[in-house]
């Protein structure tokens, strides 16, 4: 697959922000990068005339940017992705440097679709919507002064996309069938109802179970094959004298 | 010398910026990136409100920001210095990538004064200008829209230049408590017999479930804790009516 076939797999993810240039000098940042999937979710405003000047002449990405009611929405399809994040955190899911996700996200770009999630100008990226992510990534600011500009940070994090996918086109591994946003979801959601059920769970007092299982499933980018086999045991475990009376 | 100093001998000089705004926001990116120095030659309007709004919380590095009317004295001192443009044209100078030019910035940067000079808004830097330069370096930009903003440019290559600073720590995230080979051998034999024991896999007939779970965990360099929680898990699930019964 060609480097800008690529960068048109990666969707950049806008959730909440509140200024309008912001949203604009992302869509440039994208352009200037050779990306072009712009994805909002709840704009404060927009359109907007300052996102379009703003966006200077990448007013074609601005136009075709989707506007989403929820970050679930904005992943939906996708198969990797990424949550940009500079608080540290008690967090389900690997932190990794931008320049780790970026080779990762073009890596399963070259077949799939995937996202890279950015926040809210003031207060961020929420801990829910981050763990919805397969990794966290930060760029090593300053830890006097670490707020940059959200549409900088898209600048930063889409050059590395680019450096990445122009440097050698060596994909590494076979690509495998990697398992859908959707899917590991539907997993994880089965995963807890099954341990609340057997009671290793205790739903009044979750402690970190359930972000610590995130985290280490997340390392893996789950394939479909062992969504399927995890969700097989799952429910064998769970039933398992239905499998003894068979026999 | 600390990364901190290092950048602290970094000047970041603009020529001939149009817009307040743009110097704010090259301020704040100046500071997020661990610099201080910036260099102003003759900039359109400043001191300037928008330029104050843009900085956010970095308006330090606009307060000390000196103003000088040509290149050459915004040079002074520095024992070497790197121009940037997108531009292709005839130069004395020889051409790297943005990530190269750090590398060597940071370098010299750790015992002697050195610059970065970016250009006007729409015209770039003068040849003039780029040949009282070292090196030129550029992003490498969509060639059909190469026009980054020239605040965001400045925050990719002071991103490049913290990233070069910062490469020596080897800062890495903390190691985790690998689990051993023995604890994972135990927690796949566990595996295998609940497996088994359940119903799951048929001893006379695995197929490749075994082969497929251990990829699978492999590729995550489980941790001491998660080989715990696995097990945990698997333990429970075989035997669910002991829980139910205590309470």
């Amino acid at each position: 697959m060609s480097p800008d076939a690529t960068l048109g797999n990666i969707r950049i993810v806008l959730c909440e922000t509140s200024h309008p240039g912001n949203i604009g000098a992302a869509a440039r940042a994208l352009k200037t990068m050779g990306l072009s999937q712009l994805v909002l979710v709840n704009p404060r405003r927009f359109p907007d005339p300052e996102a379009q000047w703003r966006a200077s002449r990448a007013t074609s990405v601005l136009d075709n940017a989707r506007v989403c009611g929820s970050l679930d929405e904005a992943l939906e399809g996708t198969m990797f992705s990424v949550a940009c994040s500079a608080r540290s955190r008690e967090i389900a899911v690997p932190a990794v440097t931008v320049r780790n996700a970026a080779a990762q996200l073009v890596d399963i770009a070259r077949t799939h679709p995937v996202a890279l999630v950015f926040g809210n100008e003031s207060s961020g990226l929420t801990t829910a919507d981050v763990n919805k992510c397969r990794l966290v990534a930060a760029i090593p600011a300053n830890p006097e002064y670490s707020s940059l500009n959200v549409a900088a940070a898209v600048q930063v994090f889409t050059y590395e996309l680019r450096m990445a996918a122009l440097s050698d086109e060596a994909p590494g591994s076979k690509p495998q069938v990697l398992a859908s946003h959707q899917d590991v979801e539907g997993f994880f959601g089965h995963l807890e109802s099954t341990l609340s059920t057997t009671g290793f769970l205790d739903s009044e007092h979750p402690k970190k179970l359930m972000p610590r299982l995130r985290r280490l499933f997340s390392r893996t980018q789950l394939e479909t094959d062992e969504v399927n086999i995890l969700r097989g045991i799952l429910k064998t475990l769970a039933n398992p004298r239905k499998r003894g009376q068979n026999k």
